[in-house]
């Protein structure tokens, strides 16, 4: 029977019976039945073909057959003298446009054994992915060089790990990749141009195995991109879909990714709809003045309480910006509080914090700002404000992600309590506070059991996968059953974004825990009284 | 469904709807969803992924998908603007130790287009295979030259091919090979002395499916190397057999090659019993002083009537030499001319062409020899001359063949009636003249129209399997269920050797049409008068 309850790549001790005249099956052909007794239907590439003699007669016919799930069999990697079957591992990659990641995994016991991540080596051929296809376009050099570049950006990775764990690249026997469809383009050497250009059919929507050595990947093995259900519903979704798992359930859920992009999946065992829509950059701390990516310094949680305003900084040190979790707590909080009115505006002397800065787009003018910290101990330096202009835009885009949420369930028929599960994916997903991010809106006021923060599901998806060949065919499954809906088609669309560019909506009585919340802090502030 | 009704390559040229925003699959997928409505389940390697996009558009999605057979599934190796199914040809090669032959196929339509042979580039390495195993033996690089070499003189084949029918070998998209199990070795680049070392069990017994590529052999697709049975069982009789075809029938028939070794398979439907042993090379004239290869200039025809011996040449010209097949027509006509008598001595005084001649292995012992012919035409020069000792040697090379198939024969408990059709192959059957083999006792005196001369059925094979893929599947069923009797260990073989040295045998009653012949002869002669 054949075995699939095992990584993409496996390792398999064998003890043959040495050749006798009564069994003079070729060394292939006896290396090929001992893995096949054991579930393992394999192949031969010529490079291990020719290096089977003197091996298996050296070794003494016992040895460990290393193997790489190739997309229909298992190729033999190589034949490591002993048995080696200890060290068996993988690297699971999420290959984000800003951020790569890899985790190197233990395919025996399934353990994490190396996290690193870094930034894209795309980004100076643009932040926006879109500067890149641009790059791209018509010059087939520029795609080469990019291709090139995100190998090397893996290798270097596979590196670091090796560095954090002791794992060189050459044991990782098989590499799943997450990526959204132009970054799996640029990944494997594909013209991205197709993804963005009308009809919007890109050349390849992936889900295939193809060899490391051919992508100029160090390891042995296969590298497996997640396939695409389309151009903005890439592998990374597909991915985190597996994570979910709700797919295989009963119950009707939703999955929503909001980073720069945004998606949303919702159905079960029966159906999966999907649809998609730019979110824009803020939710990543992208215009605000001092917003910064989730890193060392970024400040990524902020509590208000009798008007004293604390933050937590990434790293514990010195604050250097805001991160989008911080935004969003940061807004979730002066609402709460009465720093800011439903529509974002900030209430002038509520607080010292609040204050006169010169403006964003015109410096000659003034306009409001929260300083919600200093650069330096002595809180006489540098101030770190999140100015009105600053809240104005992210409330347009937490308006904007509201509306796709919105927008899509009610296309889909589906009202809050039908929702068994709501899984949230993405860096957003996971950093930000879920309490501060219904209360400015951003997802709908159900029951928080409901909710399920999944982290980064993408990279997730890929480790799932990694460890268990079963899941190949629910991968290829999820992305063959999704059914892709074009998003902003929709007439009520611009009225709907309008009705959501309040905290937490225009009509509080949908944000049932929201409107406790405000009366909650509000009796409180008057049994404390005002402080300042 | 599965189309498997064609050859080992295929185009199949396509009218792709373009994408829409309705229809916004991939490329890829675009063109593997097309091909597999045709039945044909394919992949894409990256060079070709890579170069879909612009292909695909400014093809205007009318293109013919060169496909290559894989093993397990269709390869995408090119894609060409238009339709260019008109042109789809394969190589098939029967890889002979001494000759290298291919015939160029049109898979559209199974004519063969070419057909050229060369030597072996390995023969400077080793007239005898073992010499060149022996070369190779703990030295790689031997080994990795004789692989070159090999290639090499495939991809000369091609282009010979080539400069006779025109087509490039870039548009052959599959090759099958036919050789023994030590020349599948060294072409392939495996390491061979295992096959001739006890327990006999080789590195590969082969049947597999190796880009051309790897092997340096210069097509787009892959290579299938016929599978061997056992070490002495190869490939090239395996591809014999799916020639022969009475794998599938019910009737028993019996296959024979003989050249340098002497494969026997017994059987039918139900099973298969197959044996092997040296013939010797007499068979191929190597012993004959003046023997030679069945080439240009070698005798391989002979009658002798009313006293008069008259030859016939390959190519027409004049005689250098005498071939196998000259040899067995000598000594048959001789034999019913009474110029030899049963025990092969030859009756000085019978013919002017029975003359002395100094010995061959004592040139001041003379001894008798037959002058078949002379090299001038004057026939006044240098007399091509078969000695007694050739004789003697011939008819135990003889003896060791007939012993083989009687042996055998007797082993599987098979009598001559209950055979329905009794295929000989080899260069042996093709050029030799049948009643001539049986005067002198190599076969059994069986009805004549159950013999069947499939001649070159090794490369035969080789053009059924590239021409048709269902036949994959019962090449590797023969090769799986054939059963392989070690030759050798029979007690009475030496005597059984001892009766077959008499023209046509010890007992003249089993071979009834021969006693017929020479009455006829006889009484020919008594009519006509002995001349001279």
């Amino acid at each position: 029977m054949e075995k699939k309850n095992c990584g993409l790549g496996k390792k398999i001790y064998l003890e043959l019976a040495p050749p006798t005249e009564e069994d003079a099956r070729g060394d292939r052909e006896r290396l090929l039945d001992g893995l096949n007794e054991q579930g393992y239907k394999a192949f031969l590439p010529l490079k291990v073909l020719r290096n089977l003699y003197p091996f298996c007669r050296e070794a003494q016919w016992k040895f460990t057959a290393v193997l790489g799930w190739q997309g229909e069999k298992w190729e033999v990697l190589a034949l490591e003298e002993g048995d080696t079957t200890q060290r068996q591992y993988g690297a699971a990659v999420d290959l984000g446009s800003t951020t790569i990641m890899m985790k190197i995994i233990d395919l025996n016991t399934g353990e994490e054994k190396a996290f690193q991540n870094i930034f894209s080596p795309q980004i100076p051929y643009g932040e926006e992915i879109l500067s890149r296809i641009f790059y791209t376009k018509d010059q087939p050099e520029h795609l080469k060089e990019l291709q090139r570049l995100t190998a090397e950006g893996v290798n270097h990775l596979l590196r670091l790990c090796q560095e954090e764990c002791g794992i060189a690249p050459d044991e990782c026997l098989s590499m799943t990749v997450a990526g959204n469809t132009t970054m799996t383009h640029l990944f494997l050497g594909l013209y991205p141009w197709p993804v963005f250009e009308t009809p919007f059919a890109p050349v390849s929507k992936g889900g295939e195995f193809i060899s490391g050595r051919e992508l100029g990947i160090e390891i042995p093995g296969y590298v497996y991109t997640f396939p695409a259900a389309a151009n903005y519903l890439g592998g990374d979704i597909i991915s985190g879909l597996l994570e979910a798992g709700f797919y295989k359930r009963e119950e009707l859920s939703v999955f929503i990714d909001i980073g720069t992009n945004g998606e949303l999946v919702a159905g079960n065992k029966e159906f999966l709809l999907a649809g998609a829509g730019a979110a824009g950059p803020a939710l990543e701390g992208g215009i605000s003045q001092y917003g910064m990516r989730a890193s060392s310094g970024a400040v990524d949680g902020v509590t208000i309480s009798a008007g004293n305003l604390r933050i937590h900084t990434i790293g514990e040190g010195r604050p250097r910006g805001i991160c989008g979790s911080g935004i969003v707590e940061l807004l979730a909080e002066m609402f709460l509080e009465g720093w800011v009115d439903a529509s974002g505006r900030f209430n002038e002397g509520v607080s010292e914090r609040i204050l006169r800065v010169s403006g964003t787009q015109d410096p000659e003018k003034e306009e409001l700002a929260v300083c919600y910290a200093w650069e330096d101990e002595s809180e006489q330096g540098e101030k770190l404000v999140f100015t009105q202009s600053d809240v104005q835009e992210f409330i347009r885009t937490k308006a904007a992600a509201h509306t796709m949420v919105e927008y899509l369930l009610e296309e889909f028929g589906l009202e809050g309590e039908q929702i068994g599960q709501f899984y949230l994916a993405g860096g957003f997903g996971t950093h930000l506070e879920l309490e501060a991010a219904i209360t400015i809106g951003i997802y709908p006021d159900l029951p928080r059991d409901k909710f399920c923060i999944l982290g980064n599901a993408s990279l997730k998806g890929a480790v799932r996968l990694l460890k268990n060949l079963e899941a190949l065919g629910e991968t290829e499954r999820i992305a063959e059953e999704i059914t892709y809906l074009q998003f902003g088609n929709a007439g009520d669309f611009l009225e709907k974004m309008h009705r959501a560019q309040f905290l937490p909506y225009t009509d509080l009585e949908q944000y049932p825990t929201v409107k406790e919340k405000l009366a909650a802090r509000e009796a409180k502030r008057q049994k404390c009284g005002r402080v300042q």
